[in-house]
């Protein structure tokens, strides 16, 4: 270890040794593996978590949140909960001319804390933000309008092992490089050259992450603990509609920091001004900005890829993904599948799947010969008798986050034959809340203008294809010109599977076939699941891999005689 | 593995296999390690290997050379040996919208080779090319004006080494995730949840690689072999001065894989109209194009960076390499070393120093104290001692490559005080070659803006500072604001050397200390020595590590139930 480690932070490298070990095995291996439970159960996180949580949740209602960060000027925050409540929590202004100075400052001091250090305090910071998942649970669905059971998993213990899983991988990068090495060269009958030499990680200079309204810790851990981990103090920037997910974890960060004598505004947090222009641009352009993750809008993210050259930029954008269907062993399973895959979170994830390919010619099932009209008819039927039951139609699919999104819906309606309407529903237990129920429409495969469009939230469509080869080839389209997150495909005949994965591998796309069971193609596994591919219009990068850590930190080299 | 090999594929992998494993186990402990020898002898390369060597290069002289591309329409070429020698080679111009369209439908056939099958045939192209060494010696020699043995070395077995550096960590960061995977997740009392999952890596694109003059291998191999182990054909574009090297290269390329039934353009070769606008720009922001790097000037490098924002680009620029002298418990030593540093290749290297910081208050040393004037002279005599012997001199120096260079030796004698003119040198075996022997002079540190400027070419300053923490923070200005390659220092004081250890950590350079004996600041050795950083003005990428090859990749996976 190149510097010296206080008592108390070799202590916490300690404490945290075989959960980063087992997180560097996962990676490798790709098994199943997490140190958080997913199951907001009282056994896994104590019999009163979930109400300590809520209260925990409420006491920052029509409250000013504090945060450590030099130059606040002032404080802002307007948010309104999907499920109709105002949350109306202020959070600090700052000036920005006065906070990137301040962790351009702190650089030094988090570098010197090394690798091993690093990882101690982000282990440290995901352990504490793991304890609090019920309260972070009701922040996040009251700011992306999950439904609690998946605020509580995706946006606590699944978001906390993006988190970790994007340690891991930092760590894996930095210590390829050994901390010290002596090179010896022979020189034939004279005594060898002997060199010692050191080498130390650097990171690249200021993070941003900008966060998203529907994944408000999902899609910021990755980014925040990867600029982390490489040495990275990090401006976490919320969406103006999620921002309490984001700032209880800031201050959870500015905890851990400040107890191990390190500044708090290695990590800190940027709002826009209420009622004004948004500060991302600003903020992303900014010269001490080196590193930039972005999970939003297809525009926004091009505009960073194409005017922030100063930095190193991560994007997640929007796609059209897709899911083939050509025959299948388990119709029933296919239909209970896809009718959970289209209602979960109102298809609001960015895996949800819009267009579905079936052939005019219909598809062979372990219930024999099914047409065009009976799959597209079948599905509709089975997304109605699943949502049937109102307190599970609440529970999966939560409230519509934007009310664009619900006016979506709306204008939507003519784009296709209406398969099944999308209803508006009341929550058994938010009568305010903005609750939608999937639209679901067949078309025609010429129609790709109409459905090739990213339409956000829960629009999908029944696509009439002339075979199941041209369903491929639509799919492929949708991947390589409009970018696609998951493709899913139906298929018992091997042939057909193997021109899938072809199609997959060339267009670059994660595949799912034959899902019938537990899993479903929106849903992707930490230290297992890659999340997008960076090789299509829908990202430029992926969650998390090698080349989401090893251009945030750069490897200094001394050398001198031994 | 995922793809069916060949029974001569496998045999390649079998042959190359321990190799490869060297050079992974090389990058990860960074001791002294080479597969090629860098001695010239009969012993390493056979009685006839320079003859024959040399005999080839001859034979290319004043002939056509061929390289298998689709789309080739002329031939162009124009170069002429720093040593006096036209060497009328003509080389293949090809139509783009030809080639680039072949090199795309060939990304399929390169990608299922597979990491170990392209990692074999890398290898034994650099094997082939290793066996060439004298050929391509000759060719580096009378194009880039290095002295033989220095082409040889830097030209042959070293740029090998960085080629195969390149190739080992391609295939450490894509085996870092498996081929395939089960993933197994328990459900309590109920039978676990089982998918079994593959991973696929694929090539990002084309990849260009923009090459240099002055080291027309060493400068391309990295980039060229980055590519191809991580599934990108490779189109290289050399500078106009300096094709034969890199043609040769190829053409070694193209032998391997055409023998291996794969298209031989996956090695492709771009060259400019004679007379007519060069054709990087052009190529370089075609669409296929998804990886460039470029060794070069400062503002193409920085067009390249600003305008390629369809691909990744990796540059190496200009940059003012300093040293700074505080003290010396070897004053001779000390001296000799600079001695050589400065005349070898007459400066042309991107680690040569150009400005040496030493304070008016002068030095403290084995020898007593020196002051200022005295550490000055004794260097201005130090080089013209060392380069007292006309054949050493010859062999030291080279030619300068570029016309350009020798009139800015001239036109800078009046930007300091003269230690030492610059000689023009009467080569003892090619009187027509372009000598010229170091230009030093004095400076005052305030005249920063003469000496801050690249002048490259054997030009460099003994700049007079207040101070060694004068010294120190001028060395610091020179990284962060021009960039720099390297640093050097020579001090006995452990004070001083934190104090530069921490600017070279600061401001994110390679720092050598106290070089007294047979290494150079402006040696880098492969395996063990970062070459530049990525992280100051002068190269946003290093030459290798995970993050030069991480990015040259994606990962594409496919999932189902066990």
């Amino acid at each position: 270890m190149s510097h010296a480690m206080t008592p108390q932070l070799a202590a916490l490298v300690t404490k945290h040794e075989s959960t980063l070990n087992a997180a560097l095995n996962a990676i490798k291996t790709r098994d199943y593996w997490t140190p958080y439970p997913e199951n907001p159960s009282p056994r896994a996180y104590g019999e009163t978590a979930n109400a300590d949580g809520e209260a925990a949740f409420k006491s920052y209602l029509n409250q000013s949140f504090a945060l450590e960060m030099p130059g606040i000027v002032g404080e802002a925050g307007a948010e309104v909960s999907p499920y109709g409540i105002d949350l109306n929590v202020k959070y600090p202004l700052v000036d920005l001319g006065q906070l990137l100075p301040a962790m351009q400052d702190a650089r030094k001091a988090w570098r010197d804390v090394g690798p091993q250090g690093r990882a101690a305090i982000c282990l440290e910071i995901l352990e504490r933000i793991n304890k609090r998942s019920f309260e972070i649970g009701y922040a996040v669905m009251h700011t992306s309008g999950q439904g609690f059971m998946m605020a509580f998993q995706a946006g606590g213990p699944h978001a906390q092992d993006r988190g970790l899983e994007a340690v891991a991988y930092g760590y894996t990068a930095m210590m390829h490089t050994p901390q010290s090495a002596v090179w010896t060269k022979p020189q034939g009958k004279h005594d060898p050259l002997v060199l010692n030499k050191t080498f130390t990680t650097v990171g690249r200079g200021i993070g941003l992450v900008i966060g998203c309204s529907t994944f408000p810790t999902w899609n910021t851990y990755p980014g925040m603990f990867a600029d982390l981990i490489t040495g990275n103090p990090v401006v976490v920037k919320p969406h103006p509609a999620a921002i309490l997910p984001a700032a209880i974890s800031v201050k959870i960060a500015q905890d851990v920091l400040t107890e191990n004598g390190l500044p708090a505004h290695i990590v800190s947090m940027v709002i826009d001004e209420d009622g004004s222009k948004p500060a991302t641009a600003e903020l992303a352009t900014r010269e001490e900005i080196k590193l930039i993750d972005f999970t939003g809008n297809t525009p926004f993210g091009n505009w960073l890829e194409s005017n922030c050259t100063q930095a190193q930029v991560y994007t997640e954008k929007a796609g059209v993904n897709t899911i083939v269907i050509d025959s299948t062993d388990d119709y029933k399973g296919m239909l209970r599948n896809l009718a959970f895959t289209l209602s979960l979170y109102s298809g609001q994830m960015c895996t949800t799947p819009q267009d579905i390919f079936v052939s005019k010619d219909g598809i062979e099932t372990d219930l024999g010969h099914k047409t065009f009209d009976d799959v597209a008819g079948d599905l509709a039927t089975a997304v109605s008798k699943f949502l049937s039951d109102p307190e599970r139609a609440a529970m999966v699919l939560g409230a519509i986050q934007a009310p664009v999104t619900a006016e979506r819906i709306e204008n939507s309606v003519t784009l296709g034959t209406v398969l099944r309407e999308s209803e508006t529903l009341v929550h058994p237990h938010f009568p305010n809340a903005r609750v939608r129920s999937p639209l679901l429409m067949s078309i025609d495969a010429d129609k790709a203008d109409t459905y090739m469009q990213e339409l956000f939230g829960p629009i999908s469509f029944v696509v009439k294809t002339d075979s199941t080869a041209h369903s491929i080839a639509l799919a492929t389209d949708a991947v390589k010109q409009h970018g696609a997150i998951t493709l899913g495909c139906y298929t018992h005949n091997e042939h057909i599977q193997e021109q899938v994965e072809e199609a997959a591998i060339d267009g670059g796309v994660a595949l799912s076939s034959n899902l019938t069971g537990g899993v479903f193609v929106n849903q992707s596994a930490a230290y297992s699941d890659f999340h997008a591919t960076g090789c299509n219009p829908a990202a430029n990068a992926c969650l998390s891999d090698l080349a989401y850590v090893a251009n945030r930190f750069r490897v200094v080299q001394s050398r001198r005689h031994a």
